[in-house]
């Protein structure tokens, strides 16, 4: 397949290997269909995984905890950063409640806890209930009707648990793979990167279903997830679902050849993550907000990649017409 | 207006700064319009000028002249790149012969004069052929209902006199701004670096418009004039509208401010003219090809800009929700 699409790439009206990433794309998502040209990716849905996390008591965070529903409700009503550059791409948005503190409403409910326990006292979730927040996305994945699909996620706290998963899972120091997240001050970064490493300390080895109930979260269960579940391209998104991605890769190392990164997120686990699964992400626009965002805004880019070689003349009908 | 646009962003439903160049993007929107929010970016016209170059003949290029034509009936049959990209941007293409060496059908005809003159032993065109093709660019623009404008490209052998250009107006050497185009061998990169550097020598210190008369393109002046008579954002594609673009900042720099770049094109006289003009471009996806391409797809980011700032909810909003 991969040569097939390589040969008509080559044919088509412009210099060989002009269109850079593009032909790349191409080849990549005729890889994953199998077929070339491969089918247009559509319909997009983004499915934006919340939950909360009990690590947050220990303060890594300078927002509260309520945020997340707050938030939720913003999806809901279309007013989040998501929401705008959905609309933009013609992406449906799914808010998925696996792990909201408080109940809240306008989310596809299957909240599998109400917050995750903290991480820096001990396991974050049992082993069924990472389970069951994977399951939520491996099934949604399986049951959707995408051509495309896109990684978001919201939960205050969440690059606690992203850090401990890309340190445990790449072996990288936890003082390499922890960020500011939302912009926290020098102390609470140094607070931050010690939960980290006593957390990894406690599961280094340990396979990677036993990282994600120990030091995880349970939107990033429910992202390794979806990925797991995908039969179609999967765009994801910064650090929270490149943690998801890692799990998922290292369950399944073949998972990765459906997923293509969008953004490169300024939080340093994402540099981390993506060296170690040999991805470099479409976009570098110095964005780190997580939703989805980064990977809605590389959609336009994927969908361009398809048309490009199911579209475009060949040299031969241009210099012959 | 760039305060008011700042304070609005900082006041959205995400920790400030969060969405990089897409806050950046959007503050130069609302300068751009005198508005904030400033009005959506839409309808989108991407304008393809298309010419001949007389230096051709010196052997710059592997492609025949020939091409340019059958590449604007491509256009004209929307089997291009550019048509493909344009399609899934929601663009509107329109082709203008501003200096094809031979009547061609399926473009606007603007036809200064039919090629250039060969730059290596000559003008390229005289001063009121040049301010000709200017003038049709200037008045597509100011004619246009655009929300956005997108600058493109078509005419075999055009890398050679961008690099001219280039080199003419940053002060840069032949060597550093002459590259491989469409894909040229080291002896034909040899030749034609000599022939900018021979070129250059005899309008170094000359004004912009007697550069672009002497060493120039017509399709080059046509997108200087569409720069200089946009009174909406442009998008810039790649070496040979930064070419123009650099015609038209040295004639009025002002027009900057009504820039984005929107790809990093891979020919090294684009990256000399970038860093003259001070700007970044969006992607850099390894792409050189022209047509428009790499402008247009930044149009969906600079669209995503406009939507952030316009229609996500205050972080007052969300929090009092």
């Amino acid at each position: 397949m991969r040569e097939q699409a390589r040969a008509r790439l080559d044919a088509l009206a412009k210099p060989p290997g002009s269109l850079g990433r593009l032909e790349t794309l191409a080849v990549q998502l005729c890889e994953i269909a199998g077929a070339c040209p491969p089918p247009f990716p559509s319909p997009v849905r983004v499915f934006v995984f919340a939950g909360d996390h009990g690590v947050l008591a220990q303060g890594v965070s300078p927002w509260p905890q309520s945020v997340t529903a707050a938030m939720v409700r913003t999806f809901a009503m279309g007013g989040a950063a998501v929401n705008a550059l959905a609309r933009q791409v013609g992406a449906e948005v799914t808010v998925v409640d696996v792990g909201v503190a408080a109940p809240v409403r306008g989310a596809l409910d299957r909240n599998v806890r109400r917050a995750t326990a903290d991480l820096s006292v001990g396991p974050a979730m049992s082993a069924d209930e990472a389970s069951e927040a994977f399951e939520v996305g491996r099934s949604l994945a399986a049951e959707s009707d995408a051509g495309l699909l896109v990684t978001g996620d919201m939960g205050i706290g969440n690059t606690t648990p992203s850090a401990c998963i890309i340190a445990a899972l790449t072996g990288r120091a936890a003082a390499d793979v922890t960020g500011r997240g939302t912009g926290i001050d020098d102390a609470t970064l140094e607070l931050k990167t010690a939960i980290v490493e006593a957390a990894v300390a406690r599961v280094r080895g340990a396979d990677a279903r036993t990282v994600l109930a120990e030091v995880g979260g349970l939107e990033i269960a429910a992202i390794a997830g979806l990925i797991a579940g995908a039969r179609v391209p999967v765009v994801v998104d910064g650090v929270i679902a490149l943690a998801g991605l890692l799990v998922a890769a290292t369950l399944d190392p073949a998972v990765i050849h459906r997923v293509i990164a969008g953004h490169r997120s300024t939080e340093p686990g994402a540099a981390a993550a993506l060296d170690h699964l040999g991805l470099d992400p479409l976009l570098d626009l110095g964005m780190r907000l997580g939703e989805g965002t980064g990977a809605l805004l590389a959609v336009p880019i994927v969908q361009a990649a398809a048309r490009i070689i199911t579209e475009m003349a060949t040299l031969d009908d241009v210099l012959g017409s």
